[in-house]
């Protein structure tokens, strides 16, 4: 399939409208008062957002010939971890946000030990949906991977131990080293894990080709969060969805306030250009994939 | 193996130190300052605790004779789960407790943004330690279904949503009919899972035997909570290790407020007869667990 910039944007569309039915089926149907549970975990996970994280998932598929039905359990799992980190990283004891996805974050919504709840129980979730979809691959030892990959690069060496070097960064001078292993864990892991459930869903992929995934993964995820801390910057609250100027108002580092902005973009240019290179050894088929790289250093929200 | 009293005391322990020796080696190594997550993680998972859910794990394996090596994993991950929802129904949130297992409590130790996150790096670790142990059954069908029914009970129709249907009951009239389903959810599903884990490490098991097990288990989850229940009116702080009379403080409704302590004693004993009923086409192979039984409702912390 010849890419070119509507389509995949209308890909795009079509694959966020794709998930979010996915996540429908999912999510447990809302619970009865005064228990709300179910509730909080449904407007966490469905609030509008990007979807980022399925899309990328979806386009490895796409990319390596994958029946997309096969993939839309690990396109709802990367989405629902991301909803659940996003749930605690807003936080009083955390980030203290109040604006999330362009609403009142989980906790505004509903109360504190709800939004906790709701983290807990949508982790959970996600690893169920791994285990349990009989859409998804039928091949067991793959599937067991993914919870490994899912889990390795969601806790203490993945996502988790990221948001907890961001904590203690705050008010810190770090060097662009220690800022990029931060990011690395905390943003960077999921994007990767992206990638490898979907290229775990096959077996048909060379080793070669594994990787070159994979390093594709971690350029896209690193230049993603650049772009990011640019925004953080250069945007506005109502684009953004979230409280504009929050990392610099916090005393966060960020790339822009380590390298300035002009570096950060040129920053953000090579990764995706590192990128475009990791992808080198596949033909059109990945020319998504090279979209999706481009999308994340040029996007405006 | 033939069980009396003392045999069965000196497996508990032999039980207890197999599993700490388990959990040494998952958990990851103290990190750098000024970033305490993992030691976090240890203080909270390594604190003295009674370890009742590897235990039971155990017991279900040697009553099984499946060797004890392939449920390390298992016994490991269960004590990681419970000990991440101890963490955070602790918070200030939730139950705002300042001492458990005889210490401060994980948010009281280090913070509460260190304690969330904790919980949930714990959490991961579960799942990790599932799909990757090398040790557990080579069956990845069976692994994959550990994953599920360890994800399903301690979700939000699990041990998440047990609490929170605990958070909304606090100040609350309940009937005995709805303090049940609490705690089916809340302590039961977990102990649940704890047999299930050890039951899906042999194949060889039959599904009316399986069964059987199930029937023990939730039967044991419910006595093992009216006990708990018994105790915070009974027992005093230093022995419980947690605050004595927490629930009654915080006006939550449990066994004794709601049916009086008398009758939540035989409620317990009735509930310890079932249990060894459910377990009556077992020989004296699964003496371990009618002992379990037993110390769930004699037990004095």
């Amino acid at each position: 399939m010849k890419i070119d910039a509507p389509l995949f944007e209308s890909l795009v569309d079509d694959y966020q409208q794709r998930v979010d039915a996915a996540l429908e089926r999912w999510l447990p149907p809302p619970d009865v008062n005064p228990i709300c549970l179910h509730q909080a975990m449904r407007y966490a996970v469905l609030a509008p957002g990007k979807r980022v994280r399925p899309i990328l998932v979806y386009a490895t598929a796409s990319a390596l010939g994958i029946d997309l039905k096969r993939v839309d359990g690990a396109a709802s799992a990367v989405e629902i971890i991301h909803a659940y980190s996003l749930i605690h990283d807003d936080l009083p004891a955390m980030d203290d946000d109040d604006l999330r996805r362009g609403r009142p974050t989980c906790h505004r919504k509903f109360d504190e030990a709800t939004a906790i709840l709701a983290g807990d129980a949508l982790q959970a979730l996600a690893f169920y949906i791994i285990s349990h979809d009989p859409q998804m691959t039928p091949d067991a030892e793959a599937r067991l991977q993914m919870v490994e990959k899912l889990s390795l690069f969601s806790g203490s060496r993945g996502m988790a131990g990221g948001q907890a070097i961001d904590l203690a960064a705050v008010g810190k001078t770090l060097n662009i080293a220690e800022l990029e292993t931060m990011h690395i864990h905390k943003t960077g892991a999921l994007i990767r894990t992206c990638v490898q459930l979907a290229a775990l869903s096959t077996n048909k992929l060379s080793q070669q080709r594994h990787q070159a995934l994979d390093s594709y993964a971690k350029l896209i995820g690193l230049s993603f969060q650049v772009q990011d801390d640019i925004l953080d910057v250069t945007s506005d609250t109502v684009t953004l969805g979230k409280t504009q100027g929050a990392d610099s108002a916090r005393n966060k580092p960020t790339f822009p306030s380590i390298i300035g902005l002009h570096a950060s973009r040129e920053k953000a240019q090579e990764l995706h250009q590192n990128a475009l290179q990791a992808l080198s050894i596949f033909g059109e088929e990945a020319d998504i994939l090279r979209y999706i790289s481009a999308w994340f250093v040029e996007r405006s929200n």
